[in-house]
């Protein structure tokens, strides 16, 4: 017998979620290319060399690898940032710089699936590769911006900090450098585990707890004073008179520089949100960083991102720098859904036409044809030995909003029976009646 | 040192060749949805035992397969007829009857690359699930028809055959039941290798050399008495007093079927045209086959399908009729491009707006946000220190059509120098000038 499920954390999408996931990738789509992002796609298969190493030993465990019928050793798309990297390189002369890009395909990990994660999931990324400017980090930000506005979410907070701004807060907290990464890997579970849980695993990875205390204590102190990025926009606001805020201050302005090109760039300050213990799990951030979080959906932040300057050229062999962010596709689709932000119908067809017999099969056709001439969506019922009652209730199943009705007491009067199976109304129409009602 | 290559028969879709493909895929789609079939996708990987022994031992062979991190057999998509038949089997309370879904994802096989095959490409599917009806075989000519003339194509032929009259074909001609469907997988090449070539490997392969002649002098003979399908139309035409032909009549019925509904529903018998050496390579077909040939475009047909009622049922256990077609994506771009069909202009961006200096960025910055505003698709340059004539180097490298240029002495003015990078007109206009030539 053979097992006819799909394998664990891999994904069927019938046509009602389906409908939903062409709604979001059109809609961020549509935002990406207004700003000039161009689409890049990548095989899914690449040289193990390729990926292999490149997400540290995690990713290493969690990559699909095997040997391929000619013996190659080969492995799934693990993220679209590593083949970037390499289509960077692989076609450099080719690619206008700065090289705008956004890529929306799947990507695989062979992660734990207990944890509600999928092992075949929806990547979404911009970036834009060979500029380090602050406006060029701001664009991503606008982007972000633009494409949850299109998607009809009003509330959300674009977070914003800086790899070397928290690696200062670290320093003055006595933190030793070489403690730095696993730090930040930890401090970036804060949201998801608290204050308290973040001290006690610190300390158990050998961070010593008076560093950690300190730590939160410079960074609340800091954001108390910027809890929101208005005051950046005045330098009287800048912190005096305090060693540790002296040391800061330098490292605040590219900070302040992001955020003000960000509202040159349209958007208002009250989304822009300085958040000085935003870590970010991965280190090849090199400069500011970022993360979304929308008010009414609990479950954590639906993307994040920042400037990276030491990964784009890994095999060109030279320094390019790259700026990006990666929409959590399945969290898009989930907040859409909790926040009941999807249209009301995401059904393209608008009649089904039915079918009483062979004979008057060519009168149903002549009405179908007409109604797709007129540019209404229409599915025609193909089966002339059906009942009707079957064929209202397969419209029905397919959410389709209206049946035309055609039988020998129709046809013989000249007009249709127009159906709205929303509110289980009909009349008694002319083609062209139907027509226009159905269009307008 | 990495290789920083692809693997054979993977390709990347830089952005020119990816709004080549998102155009097809657009036009086919709408096409689709306009006649009622709904988005469908399944998951890249599936247990090994659902895929193995589906395609013969040519399948098993070019499939990729492996053993998962969790031990699993697993195995990549090969085509999407079979996970059709997985999900219709899983979810078959869930599906409204008939399904009809379209399906476009990758699909990987370890071909031979020499032959011009590639390892990954685009399928595009689509299928009717679970009836069997005249009308259902000529919906999906009907979808066919316009998915091609949606993407300009005027000149094309819908080849249509039976399998059972193909069958009687070889009946008639005294080749034996055992050797009809290798005889069926040798006349498919007749295209491609011609008749005399045909019958050398049909002898090769243990059919008597009298009995393929005999097959195609039957074959041509129907063939000439049906040229095109318009005979169909009368019944006199229906050929008579003739053993070979009294047989025949009987099978020519359920061709004559499909190509009066095509018709029915808007196709003109001119592009329905009768085959009848039409053989399709795979032995799923039980009734109908289709292919079809684009006028001017020589390297093969753009996609082929028919009626498979054994197929969609195995998961099942229960038989379930089912006909669909097939797009050859990568011979539908090619036969676009070679017939200079593809839109002008596959570029979003209209305009760049250049940036002088950091102090006049603010500048250029509302002007970017009142044509975004005004609906049109702008790019902002992102580096104040970059020279104009670079800015307006990278326009032209992404085939941007106009660029506003902003300097002082424009700021100065009022205006803005709308330069035309096809003509390599400018000219000082007023913003509001500007944007209502940018959306004329």
């Amino acid at each position: 017998m053979v097992n006819i499920q799909t394998l664990k954390g891999f994904r069927d999408f019938l046509p009602a979620e389906m409908r939903k996931r062409q709604y979001v990738i059109a809609s961020l789509r549509k935002v990406f290319e207004s700003f000039g992002f161009e689409p890049l796609e990548t095989p899914a298969l690449e040289y193990e060399e390729v990926l292999l190493g490149k997400y540290g030993d995690e990713g290493d465990k969690l990559m699909y690898r095997f040997t391929d019928n000619g013996e190659r050793r080969v492995a799934l798309r693990y993220d679209q940032t590593v083949p970037l990297a390499r289509v960077v390189s692989q076609y450099q002369n080719q690619l206008p710089i700065p090289f705008k890009r956004y890529q929306i395909q799947p990507v695989w990990r062979a992660e734990n699936t207990q944890k509600g994660r999928f092992r075949e999931f929806l990547q979404c990324d911009i970036d834009t590769v060979g500029l380090n400017t602050a406006y060029s980090d701001a664009e991503i930000l606008a982007v972000v911006y633009h494409s949850l506005l299109s998607l009809k979410f009003t509330k959300f907070k674009i977070l914003i900090n800086t790899k070397p701004l928290l690696f200062m807060l670290m320093r003055l907290s006595k933190i030793p450098e070489d403690k730095f990464k696993v730090a930040a890997i930890i401090i970036d579970k804060l949201d998801k585990i608290g204050e308290e849980a973040v001290k006690q695993e610190a300390i158990t990875k050998g961070v010593d707890k008076t560093q950690i205390d300190e730590f939160f204590k410079i960074a609340n102190f800091i954001q108390t004073t910027y809890p929101d990025s208005k005051p950046f926009l005045t330098e009287q606001n800048t912190l005096k008179g305090n060693v540790v805020m002296d040391a800061l201050n330098e490292h605040l302005k590219p900070l302040k520089e992001v955020v003000r090109a960000a509202n040159n760039l349209g958007i208002p300050y009250e989304f822009l949100v300085p958040k000085f213990t935003l870590a970010r799990g991965l280190d090849y951030y090199t400069d500011a960083i970022f993360e979304v979080e929308i008010e009414g959906y609990e479950a954590g932040s639906v993307g994040g991102g920042g400037r990276y300057d030491n990964l784009i050229g890994i095999f060109a062999g030279k320094e390019i720098p790259a700026v990006g962010f990666a929409f959590g596709f399945d969290r898009i689709i989930e907040a859409t859904l909790q926040l009941d932000l999807f249209p009301k119908t995401l059904t393209t067809t608008q009649v089904l036409v039915t079918i009483f017999s062979i004979e008057l099969g060519g009168e149903s056709n002549q009405i179908v044809n007409k109604l797709r001439h007129a540019g209404v969506p229409t599915e025609l019922w193909l089966d002339a030995e059906t009942k009707l009652e079957k064929q209202l209730k397969y419209a029905d199943s397919k959410n389709i909003p209206f049946v035309i009705i055609l039988g020998p007491h129709e046809i013989g009067s000249g007009k249709v029976t127009l159906k709205n199976l929303r509110n289980q109304t009909q009349e008694s129409l002319s083609l062209d009646e139907a027509i226009s009602k159905l269009t307008s």
